[in-house]
């Protein structure tokens, strides 16, 4: 294991972390909230300690840095990242238990928005806003943005490496030959789409703070909010604004750099994004008539529809309305929706279209072959074949993910919540959407669970935001067996 | 396709099920259930009148029959053999809805015990005897039946393919080299043991036609009872003797003839086994653990536990106490028990142990392949390489299990039940248990579900039953599509 590698690398992320804090500092300063600006420059200090401490780890080495040591590295920041992360929120004393703090900062990296928080209005403007900042640093990735500024940008390395184990999807799109080009246009879009919705909701008149957190929430597909009634407070044109960004950040970065170059075409054509528009847009159809007699006009119903679709299957996590007073079938299409999630490669969550789209494809291909096994059958997405690593790679995700299900929803039944309370949990945190249903609804929070739940659901978000491997690794004794 | 042999195969089946009808029609005569004994009398009327169009369908060819035509086949035969068979219930009128009678004797062929019937002691002796029976015949398969009075015995060529598609189980198991010998000492071991079954219970002070119902039931993992409470009535040696001879029947019957032939040293390392008994002593445990409180004395506590254990993990669907009332914790497992299922080759339904097994170890090859690339990994069970086709299936199994399971719980949802119910009522046919949570739950019944649930509910129970794959092929358009 390259231990001074990993070292440095975490390092670096660190001071990334601690520099990501001070606009939430300066904000504590300007609203006047001391006690959280006093909170801010502490786990200031103490990250820089941290990053200190593990840039002079290990010796010096000549071992490279394989998918091993990328999924390692990945795993470990993300964890260390959250333990310092959530420093604030303790220190200031607005979240009093640490556990507390820390499900509610990975909740934030890894962009679900589960809160333990019963209402947030009470909280001071500089945790607000570092709350809903973190869905923005968690959503394009914080490795990816490392890369963009200082990586050195060659073809493959441990660049690749890392880009692949932190990166959702089943395989990493590289837009560019170069890494470190990549990384900067995936963020250049990824800045330009978040200001374009701050815009578009100052525009409808929401105070700009609220704009900016809400924007935050809505890029990271994360879904902290700055309000106890989420988005349900605001216009109907504001609401809107924010079911079309959710659906924009649910769409493979890709596409937007091919529209970039202008090849509209290829958008157009995309299996998966028509997939999931197609998903989108049936949803809401069948939902819109399935709540039709619970809202009083045809505008509020498709509207209240379409946000929710758009929430869920982003796994955003914001709410207009309770979903949980919904028909079974509409919360039923919403639960399939929580596991279906974005496309790959965007902020989004969940198991992925790109990877339905593969599991279909290669059931199909199975039954192919039983009809007719002399036949050469080969799995294409978008006309170019898809190769068996994936193909296994895939499937081995889906059987990890089942596991993990499972494997959760059997420590959360020791807690005494009903069937549905559990299940919905574990299906929200795991795929990093947020509300639930029943106990974890959308007017309800996950305070109530024990620690040892609630360490679960942390290991889950984190699971299911880095694609499973990287938490499966760091906990697989083989990874840690001497040779 | 070679419909000419799939009509004669269909044909030899049909006056099988004609024939196993008689005893039943002998019961109805003895107990002078006249209305009954008519109703079976026209059933097999139809049935013959089936068999003999079916014997004339297709020209003669000189086509070979492949997997396809096993698969179809097997299929087909199911189908017709259900539609045929639930006759007696609806011409009786003791179940007056043909679509209740077809559910209800689909849930016996496929060994599930799903009921529409809110009691059953007001039945006939007659039609209770062949509710039974169908969890016999289903369980042992009734084409591997054919095979064993029948079968021209020879290696591999149709007779493998029949066998194929419908023994449950990732692989199938060819005890001996020759089909037809493999076909009788399955159903040898399977007789057997029901016998075996039966003296034990009488022995007990069980009535003989109650002991002879609740071995078929036991022996075909099927969940059919005679009495309104199931197995809650009877004394605790009975209900110790039913959990004793459930998990005897969720073994994989390969075990039963390797200790026939000596061999005990295979059937103690053998994976599976090791894995079943280790869930379910497992399962036992925290279960009696987490209900300590509700019971008496220990003694009722591990009795309740055990049953319901045995009784859901074998998929058999028998009760003595209502589980719905138990801890979540408690039900969690259940559920997840219910998925999980029995050993291959046994009558059991569910994912079977063997594929679990399957899962986790290509799950942990590929992690092995991400740490260390370069090493070849193979999957062994048993110390025997598994082959890539055999995981491949696997995996596609699993993809198709999940979707299907999706699709009938959003169809399901239109009903208006609670969403536990839902999923339980799916999870419980789809893996042929019987019993689900809440409103299908062990004290309650189908009978409310809309005929659109029903029906899918009917294929769900064929698809658990057949292991999906002769169902989807049946439903695909590329096996009806012209070359």
């Amino acid at each position: 294991m390259n231990y001074r590698m990993i070292g440095r690398i975490s390092a670096k992320i660190l001071a990334v972390e601690a520099v990501f804090m001070i606009p939430a500092l300066l904000i504590c300063v300007g609203y006047h909230e001391f006690a959280a600006a006093l909170a801010f420059a502490k786990a200031m200090l103490c990250i820089a300690l941290a990053s200190a401490v593990l840039y002079f780890v290990g010796r010096k080495s000549y071992r490279g840095f394989y998918a091993r040591e990328g999924l390692i590295c990945v795993g470990l920041i993300w964890i260390i990242m959250s333990l310092l992360g959530c420093l604030p929120f303790y220190f200031s004393g607005e979240i009093p238990h640490f556990i507390d703090a820390f499900f509610e900062i990975v909740s934030g990296f890894t962009t679900t928005g589960a809160s333990i928080l019963p209402e947030v209005e009470k909280l001071s403007h500089g945790i607000l806003y570092w709350r809903s900042f973190s869905h923005w640093i968690g959503g394009m990735g914080v490795l990816v943005f490392l890369l963009a500024i200082s990586g050195r940008g060659e073809q493959g390395g441990y660049t690749l490496h890392l880009l692949r184990a932190e990166s959702p999807g089943p395989d990493v799109g590289k837009m560019l030959p170069r890494m470190k080009q990549t990384a900067i246009t995936l963020y250049v879009i990824y800045i330009v789409l978040t200001v374009l919705n701050t815009v578009f909701l100052l525009v409808g008149g929401m105070p700009l703070f609220d704009s900016v957190c809400t924007a935050f929430g809505t890029a990271g597909t994360g879904g902290f909010g700055v309000k106890n009634d989420s988005i349900a407070g605001y216009s109907p044109y504001l609401q809107n604004v924010c079911t079309v960004f959710m659906l924009l950040f649910g769409v493979n970065f890709n596409c937007y750099y091919l529209l970039l170059i202008g090849n509209l075409r290829s958008v157009l054509k995309d299996e998966e994004v028509r997939l999931y528009f197609g998903i989108v847009f049936g949803s809401i159809a069948l939902i819109a008539w399935n709540i039709r007699h619970m809202y009083a006009t045809i505008e509020e119903t498709l509207r209240h529809a379409a946000f929710q679709v758009a929430t869920i299957i982003t796994t955003t996590g914001y709410a207009t309305t309770d979903f949980d007073l919904w028909p079974s079938f509409s919360k039923a299409i919403l639960m399939v929706l929580m596991a279906v999630g974005a496309c790959a490669g965007s902020t989004g969550g969940g198991i992925k279209c790109a990877r339905v789209l593969l599991l279909f494809k290669s059931l199909r291909r199975n039954i192919h072959k039983v009809l007719d096994p002399r036949k050469v059958q080969v799995v294409r997405i978008n006309n170019r074949p898809v190769s068996e690593v994936v193909l296994e790679n895939t499937n081995a995700y889906l059987a990890a993910y089942a596991s993990i299900l499972v494997f959760s929803f059997l420590v959360l039944s020791t807690d005494g919540f009903t069937t549905t309370t559990n299940f919905t949990a574990v299906l929200s945190c795991f795929n990093n959407i947020g509300p639930g249903l029943e106990a974890v609804g959308p007017t309800c929070n996950y305070a109530s669970f024990s620690v040892l739940s609630k360490l679960v659901l942390i290991m889950d978000m984190l699971a299911g935001r880095l694609e499973i491997f990287p938490i499966l690794v760091l906990f697989s004794r083989s990874t840690w067996r001497k040779k």
